[in-house]
């Protein structure tokens, strides 16, 4: 009986690093620590003081080293662990976040000659300034009828890795000159722990074009691009991806001396900070879906089989259970929708009536909304406030509102933009079903899911089944835990680990038949006005726009 | 040359009387006076302090003869002039304000006995507790093909005069027995002035379903609709109908103690309120329409020719200008529209803002708003908040707002919501000149247009045709003095009198041609919603009502 019972993973977000140590036997959080970046997002100056352009938004590398010196000694402390009893290490990152590397593996941005010089820095997931390039990219893969495009349901997004590298090489050509690699930030961490280089599945495949079947683009495409990008695959993009059965190695000294865990200590394959969760929430099964609800939301599924699904996001071999296809969509925004509303159409007397109550404007818009019964206001929504990103794919599409009344009140709005969020999902759910991708268990994580409980009665009211609600709020870094269990051979592979780890729900929401028909025919409604607005008359949107 | 050189016009409407003595060579306002009525609108109890049922708005008679006794002697006394100076008196009035009178021309609610009775009251225009009533001629009307319904689009309305008697008959059966006439209070008014019984052209023709060719609906009709409705037409409704051309008698004894003027001074037909404005303005020509802008809109043209113009509310001969047809359509909430977003989602912040600046919501709004180019906030309205009354005729239809995004503020919203009542205004414009009634002048008149300075001028640019903005802000008052001024003789005709005392406009507002060009554009997206939710899916905002 080895004596290495526990287990880290490291969830590396937008603006700060938490670890937690695990029991590796029950998958029970032990310690957790948190440290934020000391650059944060930079989207206004760089350290230097340099002002950034529109839409940047960059991070510092050094960052990430100061998350691991902090928070894993701050757990085996917490938890009075040794170094030696730790079974192995995770960690998953946001994505596509990529920085520039010399033939060292150091950071462009560490070299004081390049200290000033926005495009040395990393790139931070919503850094936004490459759509021209996105732009450009789309309209040549159409045009040669890139077979890859399709996987992406026909458009690829400028927060992606190839216009990232392509903004670069356009607008810091002498930048560009000075690139070894240009790496993901997880793939980067991972190699500055064990000092071997890995491009990890989740991250090639839905951040940098790459498919199981047919690899990266081909360089002929890369050349039509852009001639300097000649043989950019194999130099710059490191060609070997690994599937997340495989190992990314283990601890050096530097990664000792980073962590303070021993040398040789297993460290799991860097996973995609959203779909960390899902071994933490026990879908690793074929129809397992997560639901991801933020300011935006994700929809994870695992399936058997890969295949082209129009208008979702992607799918990767590999990309989080081993021998799983996982498919990714997501709708642009929907607490940013909910946001919106709050900030530009909430009338003063609500507010004044919220600060009496001493609640927030959310809760008290919750508490007048959820005694409406469906379809008692008259309204229907399109989601479509940020653009459709799944489905349709289509960013030119904006938000509608139908049924308004002298008597429409706040609180039924804000309602009838929940219900549209929610029809969203269904579209994409039917979708997956559509195109002969079986939908199991349906398990909500995020802010939302945590807080909001008539939002997710309604979910599980329009989706007309159940859906459950992630018991622990830290499932990215408990996910990346059960990843180290079996990269440190505690578990024989993920589906056991994620068997014996993954935490109880929270709670579960089921279906209200009297809900379901009524929302079942308000759903008509949405998809006639989805149709019409999005694939019969999608210019409306577009000329409406000046597009 | 006679010394009577003035005329007064009086202006019945709903909270108050306003009286205006004028110089008949000038139309020279030289005295006006105000008397609001002491029961105002009754819509929550009797005087007794009986409770009134959802909808009611009643009315008290004796306050309209108050007015008289009030406001005349104060007009003459105000400008020194004597009662045998008048050469005419003028009324408009509130219509469909309608109410039961016994066979001395007495209402039933002085009667002591049914003091208690809401049903002897007068009913209000805005009155709308006969909705049952108006949904049940209107079928038996369509069933039996009824030539009259397609003068007013295909659907009379709760507030006209049939609704309003049948509520009484099927609800208070008791009261309608005592009934010798159901009178508008205007005719009321002008009996109590001369003893002489009349039923004005513009009453009768815009809200009790007579036409000049022929008459009233029949008794057939009215007997299917009702057994006892047997007759109604020459004994409850009095039959004869006078065009503005002709006389509404003289004062009697009666009519001489009420105002102070002198027996024998000749009355002018009484007028809607709303049309009475028209000469005032001097539209009296072929062509020439009035715009009405407030909580709601109404849209009042002269026509040479009587046609049946597919969903306009109705037309009448001898309505407005003796000779011509007057033809009336109408939105159902504009005024209403912005201030259901003044209530319901304007944001704090702008609340705050408005009363740092010390100044009124809309005003703030429109100060924002002003700005803005056409299209450039990529919204789009349709102004169907009350329903669409002319052109679609059909109250079930509801708002609609699209091209919302992220970055959509208050303001673009409120000036999508403008626009869109201008829209809906092209369009009944554009239905007239489709059924060959030519459009001449457009004259606007009421709080809005006298106000809002911008949302005048987005009507320029989106009709692409000067809008006049009416001098006078006592149009009515003034209108009815120049019928009084023809009563009087002063003047051979309407249009000579208009010619002498229409006031001079308070401003013009030109089109400008970048911003008609841009909304040309955004008009064709207006048209494309309008028929996509009016006429190919008219049920999809039907069924959202759950009707």
């Amino acid at each position: 009986m080895s004596m290495k019972n526990y287990v880290i993973g490291i969830d590396f977000g937008t603006l700060s690093g938490r670890a937690v140590l695990v029991e590796a036997a029950t998958g029970k959080t032990l310690a957790e620590a948190t440290h934020s970046y000391a650059h944060g997002v930079m989207d206004e100056t760089l350290p230097s003081g340099r002002a950034l352009p529109p839409d940047y938004a960059l991070q510092h590398p050094s960052d990430y080293l100061d998350v691991l010196r902090v928070t894993v000694p701050a757990v085996l402390e917490q938890a009075g662990v040794a170094g030696e009893e730790v079974a192995g290490l995770g960690i998953d990152f946001t994505a596509c976040t990529v920085m520039p590397v010399d033939a060292q593996g150091e950071p462009l941005c560490l070299d004081p000659a390049m200290a000033d010089e926005p495009h040395a820095y990393v790139k931070l997931w919503k850094h936004h300034a490459a759509q021209g390039q996105a732009d450009e990219i789309n309209a040549l893969a159409e045009a040669r009828g890139e077979a890859w495009l399709s996987i992406y349901g026909g458009k690829i997004s400028s927060e992606w890795m190839l216009p990232k590298l392509l903004q670069i090489l356009r607008e810091a050509p002498a930048v560009y000159e000075k690139i070894d690699r240009f790496t993901e930030a997880g793939d980067w961490l991972s190699r500055c722990l064990t000092g071997k280089e890995t491009h990890s599945a989740p991250f090639a495949g839905y951040k940098a074009l790459w498919n199981a079947e047919n690899g990266y683009p081909s360089n002929d495409f890369m050349k039509a691009l852009d001639s300097r990008l000649n043989g950019v695959v194999g130099s710059t993009i490191f060609p070997h991806v690994c599937g997340m059965g495989e190992s990314a190695g283990f601890l050096n000294e530097q990664g000792a001396a980073l962590t303070g865990l021993p040398v040789g200590t297993p460290l799991s394959l860097p996973m995609i900070d959203a779909h960390a969760a899902m071994p933490a929430l026990g879908l690793v099964g074929e129809g397992d879906m997560m639901l991801i609800m933020g300011t935006s939301s994700c929809h994870i599924l695992n399936a058997k089989t890969g295949k082209c699904v129009p208008g979702i996001c992607g799918y990767v071999k590999d990309g989080v259970v081993p021998g799983c296809y996982t498919y990714e969509a997501g709708q642009a925004a929907v607490g940013d929708i909910f946001d919106w509303f709050v900030k530009n159409c909430l009338p003063a007397a609500y507010e004044r009536e919220a600060e009496a109550q001493g609640i927030g404007l959310h809760k008290l818009l919750r508490e007048k909304a959820k005694g409406l019964r469906p379809g008692e206001s008259g309204l229907v929504a399109l989601d479509w406030w940020n653009g459709n990103r799944s489905v349709l794919v289509d960013a030119s599409l904006s938000g509608m509102l139908v049924g308004l009344t002298l008597r429409t009140r706040p609180e039924e709005i804000y309602r009838a933009l929940i219900e549209a969020t929610a029809f969203g999902t269904r579209m994409i759910v039917e979708q997956y079903e559509a195109c002969g991708l079986p939908i199991g268990a349906v398990c909500a994580a995020g802010g939302i899911a945590q807080k909001d409980e008539m939002m997710m009665q309604i979910y599980a009211d329009v989706l007309g089944r159940d859906v459950r609600v992630a018991g622990s709020s830290q499932a990215g870094a408990l996910g990346s835990a059960i990843y180290a269990a079996v990269a440190g051979g505690i578990y024989p592979d993920l589906g056991a680990a994620s068997a014996h780890m993954a935490q109880p729900d929270r709670c579960v929401y089921h279906p209200q038949a009297d809900h379901v028909a009524a929302y079942d025919r308000l759903y008509a409604t949405y998809q006639t006005l989805h149709d019409y607005f999005g694939r019969e008359n999608p210019q409306l949107m577009k000329e409406l726009r000046g597009e």
